[in-house]
């Protein structure tokens, strides 16, 4: 057994203290044994006992490079994670492309690897995943060795418990048992997580998250999705299904969604309702950099369809922020670079549709990059094993 | 000082452990200390440390009935509360009577007293509150030395931190100092908490949440609101505010809520509003009784008005669980009493709104006394006590 599969092993036998030392560590550190037991309310032998063998298994180090002279093992000495010690795989599904990238404990990227899909094809994507996953092997060289679990993520329906990718109106996937497949494949612990979901942890272990007690993630661009952390976790559902912000029945019944039902907020705010709605005024099939062109450019019709999508996403905010009244809203996804065109009515719909204190809940923007992405699939492999969980 | 006094500064003093095994003995007992050690990830002799006092201070007990003649402290014996060791007040506000009940420990309710307001003045409220408490004390005799803690309870965006109704629709107010008013007039420690979280908290604690991984109450009525319990907690809000079901944008525009928002649920589905949209189909002032007989019988006009409200209700609760997911939803409020006249369109349009597994999440109806929701006044203040909150 090599030293990461060792480490891994520790941490898969870890007790519930034991890993909320370790997850304390990880998200917070460099972090003293002290800071620890307040934060996670064990007492300070109980936290001394559980650092020793992740220090043992080169998990954690109190050698920071400002204390090599000092005393190792004082309890004031602060303690941090190897990042090194571990090596995860993360990779997002996009129904035309797949981006793969390998990171250290703290989602540092290590090697990265993006490449085309020509449909979405089961078939034909999981031999891109595997495709994917032997270039990043390559590029990892030695530290390859140390990679210790893979996290793919797909937008939709998906119950991380069993694999299952249950219903994805971008793939055109139903009742897809995802993660055997590729756990065959890849021969490696495979997690399949909802994409928004990941990247909700990802921004809570190693984001913008860390120390924020509540915030949400909303998602523009082809799909509307979030992501909600409360109560000191992502909210996963009880059937594996939430955030679905996209499917909030906020618009007229006349608008059908791609997922079949009617009012979604998607049918209306998601990139190919745009695109089609200006097609249709202009008469034509317009493409969505031809949109947004004219949209810029101050066309009415395409004014008035950033407008309308505009208000719906700020209508659909204002719900999720009445409902679970985060500190903060961020927004992200690939409409974010044209912010400028939703900016004005979004703000506007959510100012006038939040109720009371809630509004107080900040709105900012952050562009992921699809790097991002595939950093929160890995962000949910390192989850899984820190906190032992499914 | 008393023995209930000690009683309640040993748990103010308490370690995050300790408060934590102390939650585990009030919700989950009679508990063996390993079952403890399992649920709060604590080591068994930690445990143990933390019960110890607990039993000095005559908060717990290992002599329970069964096993008088067995040996006490050890670990496989279960743990319970003294149910009486302490008192707590609840008091439900409503827009035309205050609702008070004394509970022990475990929200047994031990006495209660009712009363009208004759309006929701200020002055008015706190002194029928002020009289109330006075009714419980006389009826509790001795046991009044017990009680540690007031919890109130009002509709409306309430700041428990600070104890300020910020506003409160139903009672009219804004930005009312309730708890700095109350802890003077009551010469007590006064929580005030939004009606419907409390109710939650109650549930969750005492009621049909425990054992639950999470779940929403949703109450119709005069008032239409939610809690959701999530990750292990009711959902608070950053600033105080969240479950506002009853304020999300679901209707059309030209509905002018009593919050001053337009296409609130609580606009079509409140008590008012259906009773406002009836009388104005028959081209008279109807009272609720007279609206609901129509109804009943038959009346287009008053069985259409509820086919909206139902449609619009079960609109939101897709919302809520397209959102956060929960196991199950449980529909109380008062106007849970005449559930036939909602119950085909609202799960009808729930079920055509809810996403994915999502969908899987029940619906059942419990119909809440108003004394429930003082209980649920109470369990907050018993839950702040035991969790060391605010």
């Amino acid at each position: 057994m090599n030293e990461a599969a060792a480490a891994v092993s520790l941490l898969r036998g870890a007790s519930a203290a034991a890993a909320e030392v370790f997850k304390s560590i990880l998200t917070r550190g460099p972090i003293t044994r002290i800071d620890i037991a307040r934060l996670t309310g064990l007492s300070q032998a109980a936290v001394t006992k559980a650092v020793a063998p992740l220090i043992g298994a080169g998990l954690v180090s109190d050698q920071l490079e400002s204390q090599r002279d000092g005393q190792p093992g004082r309890p004031a000495n602060p303690v941090m994670v190897v990042p090194d010690a571990l090596v995860f795989v993360g990779i997002k599904v996009n129904a035309d492309e797949i981006v793969g990238v390998a990171t250290d404990l703290t989602t540092s990227i290590l090697a990265s690897d993006r490449r085309p899909l020509r449909s979405t094809n089961l078939d034909i994507v999981v031999d891109a995943i595997e495709a994917t996953g032997t270039t990043l092997v390559d590029l990892l060289g030695v530290r390859a060795e140390r990679i210790c679990a893979v996290g793919v993520t797909v937008s939709g329906d998906v119950d991380a418990h069993s694999g299952i990718v249950r219903e994805s109106a971008i793939m055109g996937w139903t009742d897809v048992p995802l993660g055997k497949i590729l756990t065959g494949r890849l021969d490696r612990d495979v997690l399949v997580e909802n994409d928004v979901r990941a990247l909700t942890i990802g921004e809570h272990w190693f984001g913008v998250g860390v120390g924020t007690a509540s915030f949400a993630i909303v998602t523009i661009g082809r799909g509307i999705g979030s992501g909600i952390h409360v109560n000191g976790a992502v909210v996963e559902g009880a059937y594996g299904v939430a955030g679905e912000i996209g499917h909030l029945p906020l618009t007229s019944p006349d608008r059908i969604c791609p997922c079949g039902r009617r009012g979604c907020v998607e049918a209306v705010a998601g990139t190919p309702a745009i695109v089609a709605e200006v097609s249709r005024g202009h008469g034509k099939d317009l493409s969505i950099d031809e949109v947004l062109d004219l949209a810029h450019r101050g066309d009415p019709i395409a004014v008035r369809t950033f407008e309308q999508a505009a208000t719906v996403i700020g209508t659909a905010i204002a719900t999720l922020v009445n409902l679970a009244g985060p500190e903060l809203v961020i927004i992200g996804g690939e409409a974010v670079s044209d912010f400028d065109l939703f900016e004005e009515h979004l703000r506007a719909a959510y100012a006038e549709h939040a109720f009371g204190a809630a509004s107080r809940c900040r709105i900012v923007t952050r562009p992921h990059t699809f790097e991002d992405w595939a950093r929160g699939a890995a962000a949910s492999a390192i989850r899984r094993l820190a906190e032992n969980r499914i």
